[in-house]
């Protein structure tokens, strides 16, 4: 296959990318920008060699256990749990908890044989039973899937005995942490219930 | 910058491609498609190393010439001038054409700064006055930046006494190759008239 087409077909692997537009991206990248596409290449080697998941809290890092994880000043006995990266970027910009995290890095999502495996729940849930952590908050999506997920993930922490809370519904029904105002994020974070 | 910023800012250089997309595209790649970002990272630089301008039609190949432009089946009193890579394979689909190709790479469009310089004009005046080709066919869009561009071109090749024609308007005005149908290209091309 020329290499024309075999790069606008690895395009393809890019979410919401059709052939088409998988195409102008390859004229693009090949024609006009160059010097662009060449750091995308080198950076996307790099991230794939070098990017993993905190030991501890599953968030994408460079390093064994991320800084946040290792912090002295962060509350060991609170465990957030997330979906993705960016939610926890949303809460930390609330500056509305000083607790530790935990990220699914996605929600159950039987469609697309995503479940508790898939998602690794075990590993949250020997993270949650160390013996330090006292509460656990979900604080996933009040979307269908996320509030599945915190509904799942709230019936086996229970089981084990330990306390769950939900933030508050101040994000509105159907709504996502990303675009939310972080006002009513550090509201539903204050107001979190026994789940 | 940690490599997770670095790839988000690095795949905006994609065409389209806003803050939250970026985001979405780097958290897809690291966790659920590592093999495919993989493939991208490699073909992309590999395609950076190894694809350039064929010497002659200015078509994207790997090598000096393409293939295309040594065939001995093409007819090279015939010289078809299009935009973009993607139309010279629209007007190969109709069969309607035995000629040789030349391939603009871009259309004249002054707002980004696009002229006849950065489309190198030059190359193809020289390319079509080879004492072979008797005859440019200008199959640009019908499009405002591709009629422009045809009748700056047009005015250009007369003036070194060269015949030129224009593809026949049965294209839908305003209208692009890639998006029209084989037979009415190929009628396009039958009916091309003196330019
Ligand atoms: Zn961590
Ligand atoms: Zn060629």
């Amino acid at each position: 296959m020329p290499l024309l087409e075999s790069l606008t077909d690895a395009l393809r692997v890019l979410p919401g990318v059709g052939p088409k537009s998988a195409q102008r991206m390859a004229y693009h990248l090949l024609q006009r920008d160059r010097q662009g596409a060449g750091r995308l290449a080198d950076t996307l080697a790099r991230a794939l060699a070098d990017v993993r998941h905190c030991a501890r809290c599953n968030t994408f890092t460079e390093v064994e256990v991320c800084d946040r994880c290792l912090s002295p000043l962060r509350d060991p006995a609170l465990l957030c749990v997330v979906e993705m990266p960016s939610d926890l970027m949303v809460m930390e910009s609330t500056q509305a908890y000083r607790g530790l995290y935990y990220v699914l890095m996605g929600k159950l999502s039987p469609l697309d044989g995503i479940g508790p495996r898939e998602l690794g729940f075990e590993r949250l849930i020997e993270r949650a039973s160390d013996g330090v952590v006292q509460e656990v908050i979900l604080a996933t999506n009040f979307t269908n899937e996320g509030e599945a997920t915190a509904h799942y993930l709230g019936e086996m922490l229970r089981a084990r005995g330990l306390r769950v809370s939900r933030i508050a519904r101040g994000v509105p029904v159907g709504g996502e942490l990303e675009h939310t105002d972080l006002g009513t994020v550090a509201q539903a974070f204050v107001e979190r219930r026994g789940w």
